[in-house]
């Protein structure tokens, strides 16, 4: 029996949507599968960004062999730019997450040599003792691959986030005799997207939404119709604008990430737009409403996104009107529900009818699906991938049903170390993993202290005492003074802060006629006789700064 | 023809969930249907809840005849404590929907001499020229009800929320006859539940729950079971005590709601507990996890909730463990998907089992019903209400498939003055309404410029820069002094802070040069210097407050 082990770190990517890495280590050699970012969550006050910790691989950095891209979303190369700033290892992947890679590092102004290679499906890419390979799958980006990573120690299949799309837009159908010739050879373990584990059933094709638009389109031939999509997805974009085509519109791209991923893809021949179909949106005077369609950002409800502006009756170029029909093609990813609501309701109070249902699929596999992908592959070992914890155990109770036991089922946590072989797996470590928050041009000086301050202040405000002290005399020249912002409406509340000020004083005089001269002492007792005195008043509790001045 | 006319004014509840309260004007008397609250949308920072603007009322007390209030839900009571304050009037209510107000009266300490009057189903309240009826309707709090309000411009059938349950579990169906009856003499307009008007179909009865709690306890006759539910859903609550007891299982009631509106429920006979079936959560210790079931808040993720609290591994009494079996008897309100998926996770993590599916069901019509009640008042007028403006306009096209005309169809926005009677019905005008932020104490204390203040704060913190002035000289005496909250790691930034010190002072030096003394001036200027070096070294943005002291 072959007793080599190879070693599986996650960085992130579990217990959580988005923000997908993980490290495969054999012997002297690291490679990292996907480098992705995560969107802040609601608590996460002005933070942009979230990417993943790789002190790990910064460690390591001597062990690095390079990083392997298994499609172009953000949650899975939204990281690079700023990982890329911290090591650097050659970057492989298929033609369009390459596309998408090079506009993401031209956009932050990365000067960096880093070798990028694009790598054909079927191809095997050998680097040290490990080889990868990219095989065909389908999801709600072209070009998506999962990994097979060869080692001494076995074969361990990465799907990448992916969905059984038998008759794609573009391309291919996901290579499921390639998966079957894995699993006929061996497979070690199978790393699955868990996405839509808890649901039934099969997802549908992209290519059926191709019938729903035209028969949207067949039944609006009066209106002007806007289509709000996700931007990446290229197969859906390539399906509005056939029909648009078909039915004579011309199309608008609206929204700068629309407009960037739809001229790479289109430079790299993963959409083919008919000719004189496309129109600069200041063209769009130029034709009647039922004549032409606009294609837009904003299916999530995201503020400053153009559909947003459009409801929000804010953006320059396109007003929305009763002669509007607006299609979301998309769900809300969970978390978004009431800003995708809030632009709904916008765009009917401006007279325009919303068409929310029935104009999407999902890009991930759904039960069936993954039960295929395990039948295929017959992995030895089972370690779910890609979601919240419930995902994870969905796609556990799944290779339960496939007869899997539970000693061949691993569930890992972001930073474990997982050590496997053919005669075993078990979690022989830890490394330092985490979030990063971006906020502005900041990586990480935003932490728990900033954070804490933020949450503070956002729900209760800030109240300011200043105060002037004679250096020689200890005698208090000016102030107390109390200024106060988020608190409370200031000129409607003179009286609370003319008391605060006065048990502020009388505080401050009868510490000074104690001695006290120590200013972390003073400044403790302002905070506690201010805090109790606003609390007891109002119910809320401001952050109380003091600052002294010496004089 | 009769020519008489009513106003109806809307003073919340349209537009959005909640807050619902509307004014019925005959000559110089009104009447209020409803006096709700509505929880604050994410961007309200540190507001506890949200009332009605009752200004309107406030100015013509005189007029004010009576409170109708359909049933106990805070978005149809919650405000009347704060309302009570401003305008005095009788409320009257069923026996349940009292109840609560009462508790919730005095929770508030509110001492004040309105009169209650508890009434009847069927019973018609007479308060000068108007009277109002209360009909039997089901929805998922007990003794809710629907009322026909009789004025000489004819009968307006309000339905409340409702549904209709053939099968309800407690108390009678919906009184389906009287709302015919009512039809069959003439009904001026109808005032209905649009909140699941999107929804195609019927709402399935209550009491199919009983069934589900069976299934799901006989499976899992070995493990403790939790049900998290609505607090004031008090026939489900009686669905699982039955169940719970003929499974020979002990009923913990946990979370102060749930046991305040147990308590109200058992005393007014609403809810009726087996012998020896409840304990204290005190005596769980003395029973076999088996042989209990603990009934809980916290079914929409709230974080205070005592499920999230269990779930956290921070309540108190109750440790969740791989022997417990979870069910959500709910399903997520818009905008708490995200927080109950996170008790869900952090359950999974903890090995419990959780039943999220199934075993829940709507309190609200769906289009069915919907055009069930329609077809038996057949209104001269629809007005359609309780949603927001997309569930308003899903209910225009259920009355529309109905064979209204658009001119019978009015939909209204909060503060819309609407004349309506036999001969027409037209918005006459506008009256002050809006939503009043309740934040600890304060209510209306925190408005537009304190919200920004503390949405600034939260994206970005505060930079305070403190100076002290020599009032004889104008000389600078000490500072200028940079101190920040919630916008950089103070002790990680010090060179930044210095940078930013050196510039403040510059600029200060340079404008003393040129004579400038004013104080609004001086801080104007501190603020644009700090402000573009901020954005430019963080591309951050945050509020810049000056402190001036003179000595």
């Amino acid at each position: 029996m072959n007793s080599e082990k190879i070693k599986v770190i996650p960085l992130g990517g579990l217990e959580q949507i988005g923000m997908n890495i993980t490290a495969f280590e054999y012997e002297d050699e690291i490679i990292v599968v996907d480098c992705g970012l995560s969107f802040p969550t609601d608590d996460m006050l002005g933070i942009d960004l979230v990417i993943p910790d790789v002190t790990y691989l910064k460690e390591n950095q001597a062990k690095l062999k390079g990083f392997f891209i298994t499609h172009g979303h953000e949650d899975h190369i939204g990281a690079l730019p700023y990982v890329l700033r911290e090591v650097n290892a050659p970057i492989f992947a298929t033609t369009l997450t390459m596309g998408l890679i090079e506009h993401k590092l031209k956009e932050h102004k990365l000067d960096i040599n880093t070798d990028r290679i694009i790598v054909d499906f079927g191809c095997v890419v050998k680097v040290g003792k490990m080889s990868v390979e990219f095989i065909k799958t389908n999801h709600s980006i072209v070009d998506a691959a999962a990994l097979a990573i060869y080692s001494p120690a076995g074969v361990i299949v990465h799907t990448g986030d992916f969905k059984v799309d038998y008759t794609p837009v573009y391309g291919d159908a996901i290579d499921l005799q390639r998966f079957a010739e894995l699993g006929k050879k061996g497979v070690l373990a199978l790393m699955c997207d868990s996405t839509n584990a808890e649901r039934p059933g099969f997802t549908a094709s992209e290519k059926t939404l191709g019938k729903t638009f035209d028969n949207i389109f067949h039944e609006h031939q009066n209106r002007r119709i806007l289509v709000a999509t996700f931007a990446s997805n290229v197969d859906r974009v390539q399906q509005i604008i056939n029909t648009a085509h078909s039915y004579g519109r011309k199309v608008v791209v609206e929204g700068r990430s629309m407009v960037n991923i739809i001229q790479t893809a289109v430079e790299l021949n993963r959409l083919s737009i008919p000719e004189n179909t496309l129109i600069d949106i200041d063209e769009l005077n130029n034709y009647p409403d039922e004549k032409t369609v606009i294609i837009t950002t904003g299916s999530q409800g995201e503020s400053m996104a153009a559909l947003s502006r459009m409801a929000g009756g804010i953006h320059k170029k396109i007003k929305i009107s009763p002669m509007d029909t607006i299609i979301f093609s998309s769900h809300p990813i969970p978390g978004n529900e009431k800003a995708v609501t809030k632009v709904i309701n916008d765009l009917l109070l401006k007279g325009a009818e919303v068409i929310f249902q029935d104009a999407h699929v999902s890009g991930h596999a759904c039960r069936e699906e993954i039960k295929l992908i395990y039948t295929l592959t017959q992995p030895k070992y089972a370690i779910p991938v890609h979601g919240e914890f419930k995902h994870l155990k969905a796609q556990e109770e799944i290779a339960k049903e496939l007869g899997m036991t539970s000693d061949r089922i691993i569930i890992l946590r972001s930073g474990s170390v997982l050590e496997i072989g053919e005669d075993g797996a078990e979690t022989v470590g830890e490394v330092p993993c985490g979030a990063l928050y971006v906020d502005g041009l900041g990586v990480g000086d935003v932490g728990t202290t900033v954070m804490r301050e933020r949450q503070n202040l956002a729900e209760d405000g800030i109240v300011i005492v200043t105060l002037v002290i004679d250096s020689y005399t200890g005698e208090y020249l000016a102030g107390p003074t109390i200024t106060s912002r988020g608190f409370i409406y200031m000129k409607e509340a003179e009286d609370l802060l003319d008391e605060a000020t006065v048990l502020a004083t009388e505080k401050l005089d009868k510490l000074r006629g104690q001695g006290v001269t120590d200013w972390n002492r003073l400044k403790g007792a302002l905070r506690d006789v201010l805090g109790d005195f606003f609390r007891k008043k109002t119910k809320r509790n401001p952050m109380i700064v003091s600052v002294f001045e010496e004089v």
